[in-house]
């Protein structure tokens, strides 16, 4: 399994995602789901990927080769508008599964889809955030909850849904993805480090930071330590059931009893 | 969908769960999901279920009937066991499925299982907590993590797996599972209030506090608005990135740049 977010705010765009890979539990591997298309000043692309590696590929393959033929039909560097680059992808996607050779011989068991989400800018236009499914057909995100997620994306959906507005800085944007891979990582083991992590600040046509973190990573040890002690202060801080006052009376009272009794005596 | 939880600490039980069920999107409704069967000072269960609402209304229905028939076989008052009576349950679901009329008619698309949570203690036992699957079969929580989910259950892990342990105290437990069910509803539509909670406490054999809340609640809206607070807080006191840094400088200093002008004049 996979888990990768693209997150859309006011200066720009966070994109992060896990690196583990499994074909099966004893077939486990890291492997960069983050892929970057840079012509700086010109246009910048981040593709993000779930599903089928294979699919996966041959799509990062096809995208590379396109921008090296100068007769393709089409690539990154022609398309117009962000919309047209996610409908390539999208195509791309459809052809390579459809170029599987045995695709019809190995039965329900074989799933090729890959789903993926494109963010970027080109010159010119809004910074923007796409995700494209194995049909090819695409959305962008409702602008007052401007995220995407592909892969295994609940354990780590609520903390974006409270925080995730358009006028959050890039910095708790990106703070709130690695929280959100974090609650995710510690739910679902199929999601695991290191992380990638891309900061693209609006109108800058170049990808700004380019971060990765593994568990050994001291800035990201202060992350998840910062974010345990504050989420157990927070919980201790929530108001207490009529009954507990009730018990821990019951209880003071039994506390009390023996005093009483020497008092009494 | 559902959402229903079951937690087991050293003080005893907490039981929660959503009172949405849909048929379909336009088929929306409340049915309350955990049901108790109470035999005070003998023994105490409460069942929470998630899946077919007619599969479940038929074990129901046939736990009371197996109740009032001294010749019933088995029931909730001859179980030796907690294990027993999770048994016993199992089998009244694949009983309830195969006992549809029209079962193997419908296709692919007649989704007949249930999948309960069994939760309570029979005096002389340990409180216990099983989930019985649609199989029959059941399994109760490892020691370290004492909480078993069905239904929509990965929106609300996360929280769970932090703070769920056995030492915590009932009133944290309960706490806990309305933070869960909570973080739920916000990402999911499917599961919504009111919220049914059972709190019962070890070698009680009966219940002891029943609530329900709704989003008119003051103690559930005093809870919802407290959480959110304390999140945002929590969330403001993680680290800053080094890009941060150097962007508010880069800021700071734009904003010295027209004094600096004047005083250069």
């Amino acid at each position: 399994m996979t888990y990768c977010l693209g997150i859309k705010v006011n200066d720009g765009l966070v994109l992060a995602g896990d690196r583990r890979t499994s074909a099966s539990v004893d077939d486990v591997r890291t492997y960069n789901k983050l892929h970057s298309f840079e012509f700086p000043g010109n246009r910048v692309f981040i593709l993000l990927a779930s599903g089928n590696l294979a699919t996966t590929q041959a799509v990062l393959t096809q995208i590379q080769d396109d921008l090296e033929n100068p007769e393709a039909a089409e690539n990154l560097l022609t398309v117009r508008h962000m919309f047209d680059a996610a409908e390539y992808i999208g195509r791309l996607g459809v052809e390579a599964r459809e170029n599987v050779p045995g695709k019809d011989k190995e039965g329900e068991s074989l799933h090729l889809e890959s789903t993926f989400i494109l963010a970027g800018q080109i010159a010119g236009e809004e910074p923007t955030l796409y995700m494209i499914y194995p049909a090819g057909n695409c959305i962008s995100p409702a602008p007052e909850m401007p995220f995407l997620q592909i892969g295994e994306s609940k354990y780590g959906k609520p903390i974006l849904d409270r925080i995730i507005r358009p006028h959050v800085s890039l910095g708790d944007a990106t703070r709130c993805a690695l929280v959100s891979l974090e609650s995710t990582m510690r739910s679902n083991i199929s999601v695991g480090p290191p992380l990638d992590v891309i900061v693209y600040r609006r109108d800058s046509l170049e990808i700004d930071h380019r971060m990765q973190f593994d568990y050994s990573d001291p800035f990201y040890n202060q992350l998840q330590a910062e974010w345990t002690r504050q989420l157990e202060m927070a919980f201790q801080a929530l108001p207490r059931f009529y009954w507990e006052k009730e018990e821990s009376r019951e209880q003071q009272e039994e506390i009390m009893l023996p005093q009483q009794q020497v008092q009494q005596q």
